[in-house]
């Protein structure tokens, strides 16, 4: 009987379902809105859902003229009413799965969506998850819920599939429908219909054998980056003490044709995937009694990494016979990584938490955040530029391609690069 | 007064000796001779200098007409008289750096070479150390020895530098002339001497500031790599505990267009490079009190993988109702890449071991090598082929491009691939 619902996808008749409308469903839904596709975009927070049926952007990466059109169009409209499921043939499914304060993941996100979904739907209809998820969610965590809600069985009323979201904030080549697209259904018809949806919004689907093996991919493409990155800190800070500039050695290393990738060090990782997609990974594999000894390792070494950045701050001052306690310590850059808006998971704030718990007078500039709240409860309004010739010691934290090194070692007092944006390190010039 | 030596090279007059002749030294030494060098070999073993001098080819990646070439163009001889060191205005280092059984890097041969140099060798001489070495091997170790034998003053009457070899054994498309080679002197005029020699045979220099920072270079590319497949090799156990086809999922993850390299998985790491280099970083590291989380989890994972594979040799057979103990197992591939004939540190030897142990009746073939000896001492001598029918496990070490899949899997009665040649498992084909 799928027949049916590949021929209505052939007319385009088809509605699909978002669920979610953050920075990951909001530029899918445009995505698919800009391919003539029917998209109704469910989100429980009214604000988003009123902003975008009149338009309003709250997505770096979606382009204010598209949302326009889609919504003039009128192919994308959104709701905060999860009963209008049932006027879907495809949902798609974009909710957050943070971890908790212990590094579990909270997959409740996904169950209430699972709920929603399992309580609406219709008959024949063609479910995906995009939210990065440990291995095996779709089939053991998803399947049963939506099946003992709707009471209708996978394979004959409804179709399960994974296909990861790839998007990089700010990444001006790749944006959702160029990135290659890894999809992987429970059975074929599975994905006979995931694929004819999916390729009217992307260019390049890679179907994989199952959702399991799809889930794996997100989890091992984001484990090489953690520990790809906390592999280059720990160099970084032994570096440091040998008297050998780090940022020297990667370039050189990078002039080797082959079987070499650069990774730079900083303050530590942020946003949204690299601290937390691991972890969901070394969740599961406390079931199968197995211990993922790197991404333990390279954690370690993540968790460190604000305390012993705070120990570098209070280094450089100690030369200028300065205490962190009570001096002025400015921070350049609040969002995780350059030229984008986003401080969440954002190395940054935690360094502001350590020097602030040692008397430090915090301060910050970025010209992308307007105020920021830190883990610890701390408030920080973002400060003017020019802050930096009062400061006794500036933390370059984001390399924000607008921040001029050369202009800030002539104003600062004392400056601690953490971002390589200064080429000579000097008497007043620290570099990780 | 080095302007007399920048002369001597432009006129093409000097002669550059070539200390170690293996498989970094020979290539460099027929590389330079090609290019119209006059090079003077050294080497201790009778046996090798003997070759070179008959021309006589005994290194995979020297063509064997070009060492006929140089041989008899009389570009290149071979000696195994040090004294002759006095001959040359250049003395490029290429001897072994291995590690100990307690993994500490033995310097003996760096030693030695440095005494012996110092000993011999007139005023004015460039002298460059290409063996992986931790960082400040150059500056602290053989900087001293050198000034101590010779009675002359670094800087004054000789130059000191540092420049890794990049040999990648088998690699076709990059050779000792056309692989960018980083290169780093203690002076300035270390570094003219040293970019007008190493220009002459090598297409592009890339200089770095000091030795310490071309040290440091190296130690990443392999730290980088070890790294990454003790990674995947840990993900790969976890995966087959999912009933997930890790390979399936690198294929997938590859099809990122950016921020990704792929590793696959194996029976563990080996050769001469990824074994060892990240492990003089770790003993270095030391001296200054600092931990690498990173290499040690890496080494860790690499040091369980022998064992592991015994099990999963173990595991296989048991559901034929079989032991390892009395059971012919037979390895398909003793070198440690494909297509190569070199068995140095290669992780079958070792799961040969752990099979011995354990009662086995281990047998190898191996097209490219003709008989091993295992670290503990065991001898073996290459099977026919078609042992494939009599074994009781044919256990898939090596990828050799020669091996067939296919025929393995038909013939055999129980297969344990560990470098995915097989492209299905089935009821008696594991994968890793």
């Amino acid at each position: 009987m799928n027949k049916k619902l590949l021929k209505k996808i052939e007319n385009n008749e088809e509605i699909v379902g978002i669920l979610g409308l953050g920075y990951v469903g909001l530029p899918l839904a445009v995505t698919f809105a800009l391919k003539n596709v029917n998209v109704l975009g469910f989100e429980k927070n009214k604000t988003k859902t009123d902003k975008v049926n009149k338009a309003e952007n709250y997505i770096g990466d979606v382009a204010d003229e598209d949302l326009q059109t889609v919504i003039e169009n009128k192919k994308l409209s959104a709701t905060d009413d999860f009963s209008r499921i049932k006027e879907c043939d495809a949902v798609i499914i974009c909710v957050p799965t943070p971890l908790d304060k212990f590094k579990k993941p909270d997959m409740s996100y996904i169950e209430s969506a699972c709920r929603e979904i399992g309580r609406h739907m219709r008959r024949k209809t063609f479910i995906c998850l995009e939210s990065t998820t440990y291995p095996t969610t779709t089939e053991n965590l998803m399947m049963p819920i939506i099946e003992k809600e709707s009471g209708m069985v996978h394979g004959e009323d409804f179709w399960l599939a994974f296909s990861p979201e790839r998007v990089d904030p700010g990444n001006k080549d790749y944006k959702t429908d160029n990135t290659p697209k890894v999809f992987g259904a429970m059975t074929d018809a599975g994905r006979e219909i995931g694929m004819a949806i999916y390729s009217k919004a992307i260019q390049h689907l890679y179907p994989v054998s199952s959702p399991r093996v799809a889930e794996m991919v997100k989890i091992l493409e984001n484990t090489y980056r953690l520990v790809n990155i906390s592999l280059i800190n720990e160099m970084a800070l032994l570096a440091g003490k040998m008297d050998i500039n780090i940022w020297e050695v990667i370039d050189a290393a990078k002039s080797k044709p082959y079987g070499f990738q650069a990774f730079y060090p900083g303050p530590g990782i942020g946003g949204h995937c690299i601290p937390l997609d691991p972890f969901y990974l070394e969740h599961i594999a406390k079931n199968y009694n197995f211990d993922l000894t790197m991404i333990h390792a390279a954690g370690h070494i993540d968790n460190l990494m604000p305390h012993r950045m705070m120990i570098k701050i209070s280094s450089a001052l100690n030369r200028q016979k300065k205490a962190i306690n009570g001096s002025k310590i400015l921070f350049l850059g609040v969002a995780y990584k350059p030229d984008i808006d986003d401080e969440r998971e954002s190395p940054a704030l935690k360094i502001m938490d350590e020097v602030h718990k040692k008397g430090g007078l915090v301060m910050y500039h970025d010209p992308y955040i307007s105020e920021v709240r830190t883990e610890e409860g701390q408030r920080y309004n973002n400060q003017p530029l020019s802050t930096i010739s009062e400061a006794d010691c500036v933390v370059i934290t984001t390399g924000h391609s607008v921040f001029d090194g050369k202009e800030i070692a002539e104003k600062a007092s004392l400056v601690v690069d953490l971002r390589n944006l200064i080429s000579e390190a000097s008497e007043k010039v620290y570099k990780l």
